[in-house]
């Protein structure tokens, strides 16, 4: 492993220690601090962004980019409410989730425990610096971050501030290390270094999640990618299919819960597809349907097969019609990435049926595919959403940031 | 992928979207008549396993080898017992862990369901091909099992048992197949089987489990390698030390659980060694220790570094001597592989040091390492012990074989 690797990953893990030593209340007030400071050191953060959104528009990164990179005060003050708010959280380390005594008297107890030491990999938005910190803190876990190099200098100003409020308040301020060599070579080992590191977290497009769930041999949690589908049933409402397609598509279209796929069943399609496009057309959606739904709609274009497997992140749909609720489970099943998918239904047993047997993080009956998220979950926050199926499924909370421990209490007790 | 394997894959995911449909109710029955079956088969499976017994002794393999291959009628009858045992358990499938409704009405539930498609691969044991089986079933996944060459012949009569059964009580005989292709190309596909396995879990020694882990892309539990330690502090009662060390160095040896190696405060050394060999010396344990454990006992032979990093599965114990529960703690974390570690200890506050600051899946306060189990947890059963962090830690029981789902219901909601 590259020395500089070593250092940093020998530093978390004596701040792991130490960080599991403190008490929550002790946590809690760093944070506190840590939002302090940000705020307090504003004017540095802002010139360090300043060249890296110099340093893009130069290279000529597109305007959307750029607009993800850049920070401002108001930003700045939102991060620094994000740690406030993960501050006032409460954390399940220490929860016992489990307890039995056996007949010879020994105590078992499960508890949740930190998980040490993690790593997260993230692209150009600063944000992430703070409001990961801020989740893995809490959760008494030190963390690496290994940003993207659009954004390094930022991150740096950032996870100085918040290195510099942890001294202040006498913490370790190793449980917030920045990896300041961008390099693809020390991204690569840090994937790979089982030593120090508990778990890694990737936050980004779908490219950057492949990359990490291939090379990395830190056991991962994926996030993230979302080719989300809504099937509007042959008894759906036609105005909430209408309603709840337009938000989920165009509320917010890069992200990762917004509908990229629709499912209309075929005696509906005639009198919904019309509906659904009138309202998505005011949003200049381009709808690519099979044969039946372009004869439904003539607005439509034809969708090619590739289509259905797309996260469009764009203003863009596609449109498959079946003949039954079972057509529609099947090709959701085929074409989802296991994030979030939606049924609209006056039908029971359909609803029902939908949601048991669709393969995904979040099944939804009559709602916007848009909810899937921490907070409107009601975790509080989030450090992002699990498509696996493995330790966390859908928005990940502080509760995915812990792990398990058997604590085992005798006074002699053998086999 | 190889034509094989894609045919078992289909096989599978078809026949666990059927086992979703089924409750917990026809699912404990078909368990039943599994164990009613697999007694009634017990004259091919043992025929079979006679095949097998003969092809490894014609081989040379060792006689302990041999062994763990060998089935009986009273064997069976055992694993007949568990799968009876697993049927009367209760599914965790169902269980709702969080639920939230909205201010819109949004009602979010969070569920346990199934995996899916589990793969477990194992070695020559043929009673794990029924085991898994049966806590798989239970949660209602679909497994398909890969075991060694040397058991071929026997895991094929259980299997055929174990399907014979399934198809008798109208069920999908696919939720349980055999690799009957025992070839390490076809291993190495089956480990990158991501389009069809959920899950894989590998049963068996250091060096199957590292090669799983190394090389599958399939999401992996790693089970088992325990290089077990027990510290016994300055302030533990003696008598109580060797008896916690006798048992779990020698009740059985060969198993994950065992203690491999003796830490020891020096203040205690000159008093305790000795009493402890005392006893280990009844089943001709050979103890390496380092200088001042030497020193206190003259019948220790001297430990090599290397010996603290070693699981030894034999009767051998190494010895270390340190100066502080702090050392004990940096000793055993440096060289432990997160399995289960013990402190014996009068001291309150060096109990609660240990077991917070070990980091392992289960620390104890004066009892024996080998209650690391499932069964001893009060779990019921379990499908093997993990020593990683992420999804399950510890002894894994039915809930480990469970993810999660959020299940929405709402009335039009969007965002």
């Amino acid at each position: 492993m590259n020395a500089y690797l070593e250092t940093l990953g020998s530093r978390a893990k004596a701040a792991a220690a130490q960080l599991n030593k403190t008490s929550e209340k002790e946590r809690s007030a760093a944070l506190l601090a840590a939002a302090d400071r940000l705020e307090r050191s504003a004017e540095e953060i802002l010139a360090a962004n300043a060249e890296d959104v110099k340093r893009a528009e130069e290279k000529g990164v597109s305007a959307p980019m750029v607009d993800r990179l850049r920070l401002s005060g108001a930003r700045i003050a939102d991060i620094a409410a994000g740690l406030r708010q993960v501050a006032g959280l409460s954390s399940p380390v220490g929860e016992t989730i489990y307890a039995y005594r056996k007949e010879n008297g020994l105590l078992i107890e499960e508890k949740r425990v930190p998980f040490g030491v993690i790593g997260i990999i993230f692209e150009s938005r600063p944000n992430v610096a703070a409001d990961a910190f801020g989740l893995c803190f809490k959760t008494a876990n030190a963390v690496i971050l290994r940003g993207g190099s659009d954004a390094i200098s930022s991150n740096a100003a950032v996870v100085n501030a918040l290195r510099g409020a942890l001294a202040e308040v006498g913490m370790d301020e190793n449980a917030v290390q920045l990896i300041e060599d961008t390099s693809r070579e020390t991204a690569a080992e840090f994937m790979k270094m089982k030593k120090y590191l508990d778990l890694l977290i990737p936050r980004g497009g779908a490219g950057l999640i492949r990359s990490v769930t291939e090379n990395a041999s830190v056991p991962v949690i994926e996030t993230g990618t979302g080719n989300c589908h809504i099937y509007v049933d042959e008894s759906a409402d036609i105005d909430m299919a209408a309603n709840i397609v337009f938000n989920a598509k165009t509320q917010r279209l890069g992200v990762c819960n917004a509908c990229e796929s629709l499912v209309v069943h075929a005696k509906i399609a005639d009198k919904a597809l019309p509906a659904i496009y009138a309202k998505l057309k005011e949003k200049n959606v381009e709808v690519r349907g099979d044969e039946r739904a372009l004869a439904a709609c003539g607005e439509f274009v034809p969708a090619a097969e590739e289509d259905y497997g797309k996260e469009y992140l764009d203003a863009v749909l596609s449109v498959k019609t079946v003949d039954s609720v079972d057509e529609a489970i099947a090709h959701i099943n085929r074409y989802n990435t296991g994030h979030s998918e939606s049924i609209v239904t006056e039908n029971r047993e359909n609803a029902e049926k939908f949601l048991n047997e669709v393969d995904a993080a979040a099944v939804y009956v009559n709602a916007s595919t848009r909810f899937t998220d921490g907070f409107e979950f009601g975790l509080g926050a989030e450090i992002g959403i699990s498509t696996q199926k493995l330790h966390a499924r859908g928005p990940m909370g502080l509760r995915a940031l812990t792990t398990t421990k058997f604590y085992c209490r005798g006074n002699g007790q053998v086999r």
